[in-house]
């Protein structure tokens, strides 16, 4: 399994991703699920995957491969002209990788499935975050739904619901997440540390910070053990149930 | 869906379930899911079902008639010796219900499943709690293992497993499950209030509590929006990350 998520902030974007990958629990290792596309002065493009690898893998293969040819007559994710048209483009690849491995229809094509979160800023446009289907479609984004999760989505939602403000601070924002993260790899073996993070100004387009966070980073430590004392804390200041 | 946990705690037995049942969003209704098999002076058994809904009623029903038929040869739930008879006798009635419904085989027996935590004490034995499969087995709770949790599990684990002490006072276990449960509602359409409670001390075969908590409970509600609060003030006390 995989846990994602990409986080519109009034501020930026930030995008946070595992990088555990099992196919069973005597089968597993560390991948990055984490991509991007910038284009210094123009674009970033942040791209995080979730789903069957192999299927995964060949799209960032296609993505990379299509910006190098130059006379393909592919389309190419560093010039797609809006955000729009990337997730499109993200879209129909992943449709293509997907029909290519499960030409026998649906069913088939279930276990082959993946799902993405593309996020970015192209120059003039507004820095959007889109939520890409096996399908190939997607949607975006909201300020009713500022956030999207990939993968083991359920034990970090919670925290993310209570606690996510579009006003946050990136630090603050990377807090949230670690936490987020952090509850999830309690309690589900197929999602683990190191983490890997990119995040950017709005209108930024030259300072995007990339960055992962290892398992014995001292300032994850504080926040993993820190959490655990300060939600006992937390409990302790509500009322018990009387009966 | 459902949520339903049940703690075994240093003093005794806490059970929760929630009441919301739904085929689709736009059928759902409201049913209880907790069933007690008392008889007092002798044995407390607290009984959650989640699943398949028609799976689950059948087996309450034949349960439940089957310690009416006094010379009937089915074995019956009040006069098992041990919890563990209980278990295996709700593990067999569950399979057997499974079977009548879903008769060509492991496909649509799937469809028809349903997963039971069963637990309670019988005068001369311990407390325990068990969680039974759809095909009839079941494991015991341990000291390394002290809750079961079965229906959408995952949104309410990590609070157990960081707050969860075996010496937990039953008004602060109740605490610690409605922060588990609200937790969940509030990332779930699927699960909802009224939420189902029994407690009862260990070797106590005469004061089982059973209350039920709803929506606008005072209690509860300064619970849920006191978690929120002290959620944010937890996440506060943490430092940022800096990158």
């Amino acid at each position: 399994m995989t846990y994602c998520v990409g986080l519109r902030l009034n501020r930026g974007l930030v995008f946070m991703s595992d990088t555990r990958t099992n196919a069973g629990v005597d089968n597993f290792a560390s991948t990055r699920k984490m991509f991007d596309f910038n284009v210094p002065g123009e674009r970033n493009i942040t791209l995080m995957t979730a789903g069957n690898l192999a299927t995964t893998q060949a799209l960032i293969s296609l993505l990379r491969e299509r910006t190098h040819a130059a006379d393909d007559r592919d389309p190419d994710i560093l010039t797609q002209p809006t955000m729009f048209q990337v997730a499109r483009l993200v879209g129909s690849t992943l449709r293509e990788v997907i029909s290519y491995s499960a030409p026998d229809g649906q069913r088939s094509a279930d276990a082959f499935g993946a799902s993405i979160i593309v996020g970015g800023q192209i120059k003039g446009g507004e820095p959007t975050i889109f939520m890409i289907y096996p399908e190939g479609n997607f949607i975006e984004v909201s300020q009713d739904t500022p956030f999207f999760q990939i993968g083991e989505t359920k034990y970090g939602k919670p925290i993310l619901v209570r606690a996510f403000e579009p006003d946050l601070e990136f630090g603050d924002a990377l807090k949230l997440l670690l936490v987020s993260f952090d509850s999830t790899v309690k309690s589900n073996l197929s999602v683990g540390p190191p983490f890997d993070v990119q995040l950017y100004e709005t209108d930024d387009f030259d300072g995007a910070v990339t960055t992962r966070i290892e398992a014995d980073d001292p300032l994850y430590q504080t926040i993993s053990s820190g959490w655990g004392e300060a939600l006992k804390e937390a409990l302790d200041s509500l009322p018990s149930y009387k009966v």
